[in-house]
């Protein structure tokens, strides 16, 4: 094994002083991301590097190869699963400052960029095209376009337009032994191609385990002219559920469907009181996108569906309105962080996926389950295809309080699995989800395993993500 | 080597006589597909087995592989690069008999079928649910489900809808060595999951090479309720490419934009006279669907932005006039087979996607290939994604024209490539494109070999698909 002063040496020598981080302070910097699990720990690296061409990439890559140190790739570290976290040690490839946008193809649709541009930031220059990247995480200004590749983040457009996965064209990837990689067809603009296996899905949502994503080449769509949001409340869950699946029956597709149950409820209106959302079982909110006429139609047939069970329904297409009624979802990530005094919101068995008609059964059921280890949890996420947000609320610093959060997280994934849903909709599984893998794949774990394998023979790409420890 | 014999009579002992083809004459129905170069030929396979569950494929796989037996799954036999075709000889598994709908599960908006159901049939069992199953490839009513999956189909409705990888939630899978693994999750009904590397895109569009595809979990759409279908013809092509950008520019995504050039539109007059479809360089065929106020606006949009520059635009949204207009496109297949005296349509060099804004010189290098070669070549396609349908039109008969056609096919797969696009858009690279992979590819196809080579180890999956032979 190769001394970490040795390591740190190597890299500067090799890329240059200005690219290597290896103090501890800074170093700490990167023990965490936005997962609980992660915080509870202190997983160092032994050093941090930024590549800022493929070629600083390859180099680093054949030195890791040659001397069998794990390389875990990290954009934003907003990821809520520890997937960035080199929880093995050794290198963690900043990618966050290798942000350019490559080329704006416009007339093609679609765009080459860098791995670590925000997400916010290249739709902010594909918007003087009338052009967008349609998923939205709701981390838009923080996650980088990499890390939603890694993950095949999709967010609150989803119900419409889909993953990140259904808008990558192409990758440059460097792989284990620092060799370079095109998929999708080494010189291809084209919008669409079946040559050959599918390399360019193997790596969306492969979390870092199968090499480093250096040039992402993205579908884009035109951007749509206008939208309207409706902000509906429903005393029944069951209400709201049969309301979304009504609006699917009459051939509407929102864009997003949101919701936040009453825990949620309470705490927007907690914290930004003069929301004034009355008290519910559900909130729900519609966001309709596309043509003026398909957007006022519509968004009328969606209000006309809502009030035949909803004790309150509003519809705007004015721009200050319509900020207004998404206030409530747009502050449920900090709110929930300020719900009770003294407590914070942790992120762990934060992303479940439900079939959709479970979704009321999954609602009450994480009551259920944070009522028995007295845990507040609040919810919110994404019921326009069954994927939720629990938000445990716990004082980090009382350690049965966190026990108590590591029992709801583990109950909340075995309700995913027992209500024939996913552990994770669109964070991924990182390290504090890998235990649940065998139940949830059973044979397919040991066949994506024998992929990792082949292409990483070593195991140096992110190891201790997806695979529980053998 | 085992006997030819003793190979079929295993078979019959496994599986019951009744599920085994042996007889020359009907496997000779096995020898091609709709691939002029599978015509060229007669594969044979040792025999042809017909599976009715999943066990049967699992007792044939086990046999197969202790054996060494090559395994060919095949649907409809209607893809056109030979992919369901036993080059290398072995067990051809006919699954078209296999066409069990599992379960619709309307409020979860998703169905689970066998390989063998029609795409047709699925649409029409679908219908009295208001949902559907997007993707629409021309051969509706032969194309298998299973095909489509292994092959990634997409086809006219792509432009908005996408391919059919986008609505494979889960797959069901026999292993080359007989065992069953699920992807997507062991129970899951989940509409989305990002939980470990995605088997499903792997195996989508792996063309069978990878394992027998047994049963598949497809997410369907609500129906939209009214559609339109605009007709309009240009004097040039590049003014009908325009055209579909600044229908995209304006924020409009039409279901379906299809093309037919001035050869095409010969065929399709010649073929139904009383189509009378005006001399042109091109006519663009628009389908825009969803709620009846978006379809009414959306169309009008559409006229206007074609009456800058085409010569003639009709648009309907009556069932009636809208087939009467579509029927220029609905014919091309048959017409493009007929348009010439003791010549018909030949499939190779069929499913060539260029970037869109390459198109016009595209089809006018296409042009020019024909020429050289002396060979008609009629050209339709989806333009709206740019993935062209190229017909050469021979005598089969004819060993000059048959060699012309050969030249033909290779000169359009590498103007694909010259022009940044892929060989094949949809329809799979089977062994009449294994050629140009490489050149399409690089390092990329080592990559897909390694995963090919981790999970059939022993090479009997479909043999002599994708890779050229080594």
């Amino acid at each position: 094994m190769l001394e970490k002063s040795q390591l740190v040496n190597d890299m500067k020598k090799l890329l240059g002083p200005e690219k290597v981080i290896s103090s501890k302070l800074e170093r700490y910097t990167y023990t965490y991301d936005s997962s609980f699990l992660s915080q509870l720990n202190e997983f160092y690296p032994d050093v941090v590097v930024c590549p800022m061409n493929t070629e600083d990439v390859q180099i680093i890559m054949r030195y890791a190869y040659q001397h069998n140190i794990p390389v875990t790739p990290r954009g934003a570290g907003s990821g809520q699963t520890g997937g960035s976290v080199a929880v093995k040690g050794g290198i963690v490839l900043d990618l966050s400052g290798w942000t350019d946008i490559v080329e704006i193809d416009e007339k093609n649709m679609q765009v080459v960029v860098r791995p670590g541009i925000v997400h916010a930031d290249l739709n902010v220059a594909l918007s003087p095209y009338g052009l967008f990247f349609p998923p939205d995480p709701g981390s838009s200004k923080m996650a980088t376009i990499g890390g939603m590749v890694g993950n095949n983040a999709s967010g609150l457009r989803a119900v419409k337009f889909g993953n990140t996965g259904q808008y990558v064209l192409g990758l440059e990837v460097v792989l284990p032994n620092g060799e370079v990689m095109k998929t999708g067809g080494l010189h291809s603009r084209a919008l669409k191609s079946v040559s050959g296996i599918n390399l360019t899905s193997l790596y969306v949502g492969s979390e870092g385990t199968l090499g480093v994503i250096t040039q992402v080449r993205l579908k884009v769509l035109p951007k749509p002219p206008v939208r309207g949001i409706l902000l509906t409340l429903f005393s029944s869950l069951d209400d709201a559920a049969a309301t979304v699946l009504e609006v699917f029956k009459n051939g509407i597709i929102p864009s997003g469907i949101e919701i936040l149950d009453d825990s949620g409820i309470k705490a927007a209106n907690k914290f930004q009181p003069d929301l004034k959302l009355p008290e519910a079982e559900a909130a729900l909110f519609f966001e309709i996108n596309g043509s003026k006429a398909a957007v006022d139609f519509e968004g009328q047939q969606v209000k006309e569906i809502a009030e035949k069970r909803a004790s309150s329904v509003e519809w705007a297409t004015d721009a200050q309105r319509m900020a207004k009624l998404w206030q409530g979802r747009a502050v449920i990530g900090a709110a929930s962080a300020r719900v009770k005094e003294g407590a914070t919101r942790i992120f762990c068995g934060e992303d479940v996926c439900f079939p959709m008609a479970k979704v009321p059964e999954a609602l009450r059921r994480i009551k259920e389950i944070g009522a028995k280890h007295n845990t507040l949890v609040v919810i919110y996420g994404h019921i326009g295809d069954g994927n939720m947000h629990t938000a445990p609320i716990i004082d980090p610093l009382k350690p049965e309080e966190v026990q108590a959060a590591h029992r709801v997280a583990d109950d909340i994934h075995q309700l995913a699995l027992e209500l024939e849903g996913s552990t994770t909709g669109e964070h991924g599984v990182g390290f504090t989800r890998s235990q649940f893998m065998e139940e949830e794949h059973g044979k397919a774990l040991e066949i994506m395993r024998i992929i990792k394998d082949a292409i990483d023979p070593k195991g140096i790409m992110n190891p201790g993500k997806i695979w529980a420890e053998r």
